[in-house]
């Protein structure tokens, strides 16, 4: 039985619930004899190195429970792979302070950081549970069904299609909605959750799991101009050409500490895409609309099977390192193969979740490669939770 | 006592709760016995031209209560100012169909097209009432207090910048958001009933109102940064430079009928600002977002107020003809001067309404230039209602 004290530290990109995560893990943690001290790191392990912590012992349940029902990362977020040296650093605090577990939340970069100080621990010798719990609106993580995460960014992309469908049938024309997304269509492909008739937009999606082609998605626009007399684009921001190259690269250099290039907080492609399907498709109306951080930040929205599993998976990596005696890992989310919509947590290696990322299966794409099939929609829909206007919402008929 | 048939039709750009003024003249309607055949028109003054009608008596109680609730113009919109000849056009068809009560739901410039349309029924001595119903996200209707679609615009603006201030407390520097509004800074300025705590963004609040100087700019961003670790922008698309250039009009030509040069649906302001922040402020995480249509369609998050008053005025618009035999004229709202908010409708004449807009007033806006007053706040709560995670929402420590 070990003791000890714990760190808690949140990385990467906000999301609506990823502080459900948080409180989740605290609250396991403040009810189980062995966990002395709560740490609470700022800003990620940059808050180890600068020892910028926070007494999460002293947070009454009440705020507890306030900030689990606040979108973006209560203790801040950071986006920071260790060096060897910052490594070395990290360790001398977590001794001196006694740390004995370790939870880090976030995504596949931050399940490598987990891994790598895992790695350090254990030439050390130094005694510590690192256990990665899953966070990304991406919903790129391998092993798990889904991330928590997902289902409320989800929730706000298929809202906001469903709205801007609505707007486009009332002015006509062409409408590119740029969705979040490095490597994986999943919240792209979150907006077919928007339709409920044929007509209904969006009718075409564009992914980062197929090559895009600008000639095709002029031809695809005019056919669905001519077939329905207005077309709604849902496009991902990380979509690539044949080559591999995003689409956005060509506009724009800058990159974080994990080499990625900066795809979010501009609206260059939507305006790109625009201006070629004004130009090459001659259609005078031509809009575009980038979600942004809106996505993973919105208040209010967040999808409730989203919230549950967000502190589910909190709770269950304090069960796993504090009960189970496990040092390193990182919980997964698999779903049942009951009807009826449920999912099972597991405790898996780091090293099968972190660096690498996952896509969409190609079961979730259609064959022509610019829209989403019906095996996507029952796999996403239960994450989503019901939608506002419902199911069947009745429309004049024109 | 006037009878005959009503013609009733959507103008402008959509918003949240426009339906509400539709169903709303369109129940009072059909109760009212002077009324005959209700048409529809589709796309404003376009379905005239092309007699593009559906017939409302027809949509059951609970269709059109379906429609009330959902965004968007539902019998779809136009952005047409009428000629000479398509008024000569308009008549023929009014005539032939004995329409006597003609109801435009838009901004000011439906507003204006009603009182073409009405002068020219004057000319030809053809007796009809020509109604215009106030509507437009940007608040900007002279003699108006407010305008329907305002608040629930303004409502997601708010939500949208309380998550995104969250979103930037987590990874810092600096966040631009772009917020519709022409000519008028009302819906920016919504941006900044997000704040609970003094140092919550919005941080700094550009407004078409005032001339906007790049220098300034990055001087109250530094001051920011240093004050605050972090800057959170709020800033209306309509923003001009000392002379009253748009600063986007550096960026697109596109311009629609009315002559209004195009401002949403790119992304090209807020790039441009957050380009020439990262350069002249020398701060490396700098991310714009240009929040778009979905101001104006996201669903599930209308005002209360603001949809009940919508409703209000579709009603009253109908009764003022109907009832009052009052020939011309657009339906305002005022508000009561008691401490508990309330609003009287009044009718006045179209070409108070018409063509020009209004602005913020002055004890709005700060004495800087960069932010808005407390008499706004107080003005624009009641519109808004309470927003998600409370007015006094508790966070962690730092």
């Amino acid at each position: 039985m070990k003791k000890g004290n714990m760190l808690i530290a949140q990385s990467g990109g906000p999301s609506m619930v990823i502080n459900q995560s948080l409180v989740g893990a605290v609250l396991a943690a403040r009810a189980n004899r062995k966990v002395g001290k709560i740490y609470g790191s700022l800003h990620g392990i940059q808050g180890i190195l600068d020892e910028q912590f926070i007494d999460l012992r002293k947070e009454s349940a009440r705020t507890l429970e306030a900030v689990a029902a606040t979108p973006s990362s209560a203790l801040g977020s950071v986006r920071r792979k260790p060096t060897h040296e910052d490594c070395i650093a990290i360790f001398a605090v977590l001794k001196k302070r006694d740390i004995r577990y370790f939870f880090y939340i976030g995504g596949n970069d931050s399940a490598e950081t987990a891994y790598i100080i895992n790695e350090e621990a254990v030439k050390a010798e130094y005694g510590i549970s690192c256990v990665h719990i899953p966070k990304t609106i991406d919903n790129d993580l391998r092993e798990n069904d889904h991330t928590p995460g997902y289902g409320s960014a989800a929730r706000f992309v298929a809202c906001a299609v469903r709205g801007d469908d609505l707007d486009n049938r009332a002015l006509g024309g062409v409408k590119i909605d740029v969705i979040m997304g490095r490597n994986a269509g999943f919240l792209t492909a979150a907006a077919a959750l928007a339709r409920v008739d044929e007509d209904d937009g969006p009718h075409l999606i564009y992914l980062p799991e197929r090559p895009f082609s600008i000639d095709r998605f002029i031809k695809d626009v005019k056919g669905c101009m001519k077939k329905y007399g207005r077309c709604v684009v849902a496009v991902s921001e990380g979509i690539c050409d044949k080559d591999g190259t995003p689409i956005i690269a060509k506009f724009t250099q800058e990159t974080d500490s994990h080499g990625n290039v900066q795809l979010s907080g501009t609206g260059a492609l939507g305006d790109l895409l625009a201006k070629t399907v004004k130009e090459r498709a001659a259609i005078k109306r031509v809009r575009a609309d980038t979600f942004g951080y809106l996505q993973r930040s919105f208040p209010g929205i967040a999808s409730e099977v989203d919230s549950k599993e967000a502190r589910a998976v909190g709770v269950a990596a304090v069960q796993a390192a504090v009960d189970d005696d496990i040092s390193r890992g990182s919980v997964v989310i698999r779903r049942k193969p009951t009807k009826k919509y449920g999912i099972k947590l597991e405790v898996v290696p780091l090293r099968k979740v972190a660096r690498e990322t996952r896509s969409m299966p190609d079961a979730f794409i259609n064959r022509a490669g610019n829209h989403v099939t019906q095996a996507f929609l029952d796999y996403a829909r239960p994450l989503v939770g019901a939608l506002p206007l419902g199911d069947r919402f009745e429309q004049l008929k024109h």
